[in-house]
């Protein structure tokens, strides 16, 4: 039985901060003791000291070889997975996608292809309905008795992931009834491909006018109805990459009222703005992704909410399309360049930093990083905490190095990082995938078919 | 040159009440004086002592020969404007109404066609917007210069009046530069069919249901909705028959900051409630109308709304359905029930009643059913009030005689009233529209043809 | 019979404007009428071709004489009504003051005396209460009888005019049994007193600390209290010179519970700022007034109020104090600056800018100037409107010609104005007082005492 | 050194569930496995299978021996402590009293003497502060350095414990610069006597007019304006005893804004209503407390409340007088009935029931009652979890177990219970106070002065 002991560090979790000495057997953490006060041997013996040891990152919002717009996301399982593991991030929860016409299954098992043998980490699936019918409602019940217990609509992008109100009630109750969750992705796609019309039609075809036709009244009017559908249909409501404040607001007014209404924010926009999108040249693509980026006062609010818990989570939508190439297909248009940005590998230090600046205690930045995805998509307790019982997915993490966010030495698959040349304070030192050492020091340590298909429980907030 | 002198009465107008002497010359009010102290002398005097001297009605939504559901409303313009001047309306503006495919002008000269030559009264007409594209969108700047400045859209009844989030955006658009004014039918048809397709699958068929499924909630969302599309657009917004609180609460918010966002509510609303909907047999199916009847607890937010200015307006809905032949033919299926209520001949009394109530003041009782309404659609100030200048469009009105509501007495081309049996205290004596007696003391001296078309400028909240 | 008419202008009310000429006889408007279309004569004519023919202003908020600090205001009742007309405000409503310790009846009758035989206009007066107890209590139904019908308490100056909130409360209970109007100074004086102590103590004493001590947050708590205890009392309130955006978001919230709570500001909160209070020297002094000036931002708050009819009125709360010898109290302890502004000349002409500026309707313009305050203090139609009935205060205002506030040439009597030099669009022509020529082309036919006092009734707005 | 061991239950914390053994040593819980995965041997073994294993219960709001309306709360520091450990409790937080006159020290002098040597369980201390002046604000900082971090204030008592807002705001400032935390009893005094006057005057002395005089809205408006003086002062907040939905709603907006605003509630105001307080005869008196017992809809707010943490815990304000001789000091007149209940042995028990119910989840049980008031009071981790280095402050919980709550077999020093026959599921099985056995299956094993004063640090929220 293979035994690892990880000593002396602060362990860090959404709730406790306790110094003390990690025992892992067979993948699973089996105890926690004061620091020094169980004499216990081990085949591998970690010194944390001076170091946080704490739940590997769980990063529910990345879309490894999503095809967009005629084009894929650079990052495959395999080295999206590597650079999660490279960022302290030891899950994933990724996108399986249906095609228009297809069914969910041919979706699901076109995804579980892709990843299979393939991953770093452990991962999930949601599901992506691009066709809410008849047939494919049927088939959620399946899908959640296979772990895949979450599914996203899109309330943008007419003609590709559209659906319509009445599609989105249905899927809804669908939900309430079988225990799903419905991830919703914000903006109300009818309004804004009309204002992107108007923008082309009228000259405006730099970076910088994907954020202002993707106006933030339309992403708070598209929360605030996807909330009263929810109502209706008596379902939970997961918000993914929350930008505007207004949509925060109307999260926000339906959290006060005890609705079971969730909000996910990332990285991007607690830490960029539109004044990136209107870099000069061309630059500003490499920050196109929707919902847009937002006015740098926003952030602020995203922040808060953070801390007041009306945003729970923090993900990635890591969806990188390098510049080269993939960006620039949007090149005199900004309609078609590619949505998303890199960022699976930044998360847990940008989150730190928050830590740093003051923004976030150290276990709320466990707990968004962490415990709360977890929790959300059926994961905890295995996943997002060290607790007797849990997946030995642990990262030690020094706190007081520093390092600089850069292309060059960052490890997902795409020529540019969003934010090249940022220092952080704060590294990932070790990281354990169900007590496998992935990361050590600097060693890339993984393989290939270690992370293995999570099947998910329903949501653990509700 | 023909005087008309109307002596001893009380003047009420939205601002004022003033014991006041009205002289009237060519059908134009071209002088008020304090009682007795000018020696006037007319053709004809009316003596109105101890009697209100108010201004005609004016009714900003009605529907005379609307077809819906294959059949059509009951009332034709020569019923229905007869039946406003027994009720002490002296204006209505009616919808006309385009065809998918067809043209506005196509549309509009079809409901000129209906009410040129037959109405007893003035009358004016909104545009009811089918198909917004860009032929439409291009029609509507020359409606506006014939004086047809208002558009309504509906976020109801897909595959026939409804539009979508884009072409509502663009229509507002266009509204916004153009001064017109959009009317909005505020409930998500999308969801409400879905809802409507599970009652009827399940066997809730009965009237009541038509309340169930058509939620106040979907209600408010579209109202909320709208209302960030106008905002999105910089375009004012009329919501037409705002029938549930959290509606009214939508609109309150809209005005507390400062947006020109105007709300219509309805006697029916304001007087009856789901448990009319649930009145045994088929009874229910008197009350079908769109937005439903809400719960009774719903009409004291309505009452508050018009007292604090969140609603500006209380027109009629009037759209008249026989209940035998015409409301029958949804017996086993709610949806088929043609949607509407006549009323066009009761408002005057009903919010008089109000006032005797208590619920509103004798000014806030022209204010919205006469000085509102006329201002709000570009009639004011020859429509809705009695100043030098307006047009003669005069009630004597007796505050003080009691008389009921029934299908028996009353002028509707309709086969039952709403308000059956009802007792309410106010009459109307003596109606004037441009100076000619069109009733007086019960009987009717009205003919078709004497109203005339009002081409209307815009919006006089602007 | 004297008989007047005024020819040609347009009569602007709260609710019509009206190409008109207005009769008037013996003090009384008798009859308005299309212009030129009745044949009248007159002893005195007067033609307001391209005027605008208004009702005299209602000043509802004036301190003449107010013995403040160890002072007196600066203008009696004769030079403060005499410069009201100069301004077109043809009413004022002053307090009358009780003395602590005192009856109301001995304030009552020491105002009287102040204003008998001295006022150029009419005048009524209200009564501030220093000290709300069982006598004083009593004292209120007898002072609603003789016509003083609103009691003003104040939240702010502890040990001068101080009530605590049990005082508030038994004085709002016998309001809500009496009719009486509460007025209230809505600021947190224990908390505002602590933090001026501080700031002297820290050597924070320019005039500018006045408005960083009396802080918004404390006008908004005690207007928020004020709020609540009326609701316990079941009275009506009236929030005099609001002037923080967060005081009027409680106004706003609570009228939107159809509350009846009432708002005032006054123009210096909607032309001047802090910026002005942070004048080089002891400039500031000019400006120290309580509630104190804000911030800039709070401006378009304030504006958006009036729109929204949030905030009712806008008085002057006209207090003026000399800047050599009065103002000058406080060099060294802004908290000895007497505190108020002269304005009862300019806020006609002020609210005018704001017809001219786009921030007022003209009508708008004349209803929280004129018909409004009327209303709330029972002067209505007698004050604030042209209606036949209505007294003869009547002001020809010329739209176009420009001139420019300054003290050389206002008739106010203080040394300085706090607009110096600002050019305002607007004039008054001409003014009547009850028929009477006041002011005619810049030549002033008044004269002490015939302004009479003004028996009011009970608020007209309940 | 002594071992014990407590295996194969499910350890609750506020975070965490896990089937798990705990081992203690000395007092401190030193390791948690993985249930049967470690070989532990301790002197003495508990096994927890089917059981909880919980942390002991901090209540953070008790009033032992405390002097109020002329008689003293009947449980003292020993009976009281005594019965918390039966109830579960392992830590109580009680308040010393500064007399009006008196030092902080000398308060706190005579509180440690009360509690030292007699305490069941460790015991904290918060002061109240009487009289807030230079003196008393000098001695706050020192009072901190000796682990009495909090002090509570009065918006009600007036010439009592009552504080002015500018007492409160400078107590508030004090606290923002030494790290202390305000604790409000938020009701609006002043205006309350005025009620309670009227009622006595009225007849109405009945103890149900206790809960009609001091007013929800009067509760919500105090908890306005310490909000507002907090945020004027940039000093955290903590409500005590809120029992209002309006005051609750003033908090949730508060924490909306991301400001430090805490809030507490109590079982009471959970599971009883004015129903109670209305019962017949005298027996109302029983349940007359100050926040009073609301309408029983106010109780689905606080449930809400506690699941979207607008509040955070939930406290007893154990204050109990015995029926006779004590609460009857209150016939004929309720303002004179000791205001109080007993509880400190009934919490665990009735916030467990709501887990039985559904109101609560079993972490959200334990969050409120143990973790949040540790870490608000500066305890944590110390009490309020489960962790390495906690305090062995052990709870084994029987959850199927049911018992009925009743003055005749509780073990508070007081005559009634206010759950009289109240039936609930789970029962405390044995309690350990660091690692001592206080309780075990019915026997009591504590004794006096086991429990030691707590210094406390800053609130753990900031």
């Amino acid at each position: 039985m293979a035994r690892t002991l990880i000593t002396g560090g602060l362990v860090v979790t959404a709730a406790e901060e306790t110094p003390a000495d990690v025992l892992i057997e067979n993948g699973t953490v089996v105890a926690l003791a004061l620091t020094g006060r169980q004499h216990w041997t081990a085949d591998r013996v970690f010194d944390a000291t001076g170091k946080y040891v704490i739940p590997g990152g769980v990063d529910v919002h990345t879309h490894m070889e999503l095809p967009f717009g005629g084009t894929f996301a650079s990052d495959t399982f395999e080295t999206g997975t590597r650079a999660a593991a490279w960022g302290g991030t030891t899950t994933v929860v990724d996108f399986a996608v249906q095609s228009k016409g297809a069914s969910l299954r041919a979706g699901l098992d076109a995804w579980h292809a892709k990843a299979d043998g393939r991953c770093a980490i452990d991962y999930g699936l949601h599901m992506i309905v691009s066709d809410v019918n008849e047939s494919t409602l049927r088939e959620m019940p399946g899908l959640i008795g296979e772990g895949v217990t979450s599914f996203k609509l899109f309330m943008a992008y007419p003609g590709v992931f559209y659906s319509d109100d009445g599609q989105i009630l249905r899927a809804m109750q669908q939900a309430a009834d079988t225990g799903g969750l419905i991830m919703m992705h914000a903006e109300n796609g009818p309004a804004i491909d009309v204002l992107v019309e108007q923008a082309l039609a009228g000259g405006r075809t730099d970076p910088r006018y994907h954020g202002e036709v993707r106006k933030a009244l339309l992403e708070a009017e598209a929360t605030h109805r996807a909330i009263q559908l929810a109502r209706v249909a008596g379902a939970p409501l997961y918000v993914v990459h929350v930008s505007a404040r207004e949509a925060l607001a109307e999260l926000a007014a339906a959290r006060d009222l005890g609705l079971p209404v969730f909000g996910e924010t990332c990285p991007q926009y607690l830490y960029l703005s539109t004044d990136n999108l209107a870099e000069p040249g061309f630059e500003g693509a490499k920050y196109v992704c929707s919902t847009p980026l937002r006015p740098e006062e926003h952030q602020a609010a995203l922040w808060r909410g953070l801390r007041t818990d009306d945003l729970q989570v923090v993900s990635t939508d890591h969806c990188p399309f390098c510049f080269k190439g993939q960006k620039e297909l949007g090149r005199g248009d900004f309609s078609k360049i590619p949505n998303g940005l890199p960022g699976v590998e930044n998360r847990m230090d940008l989150l730190h930093q928050a830590v740093v600046d003051g923004h976030l205690t150290r276990r709320r930045w466990i707990d968004i990083a962490c415990a709360a995805p977890a929790r959300m998509f059926g994961l905890y307790p295995r996943k997002g905490t060290l607790a007797p019982g849990a997946d030995a997915d642990v990262v030690i993490y020094d706190p007081h190095t520093t390092h600089t966010l850069s292309a060059a030495t960052h490890h997902m698959n795409v020529d540019y990082s969003a934010y090249e040349g940022r220092t952080v304070t704060g590294r990932v030192e070790t990281v354990l995938s169900r007590g496998e050492v992935v990361l050590d020091r600097g060693h890339y340590l993984g393989r290939p078919g270690h992370g293995a298909f999570l099947p998910r429980s329903t949501c653990q907030y509700l």
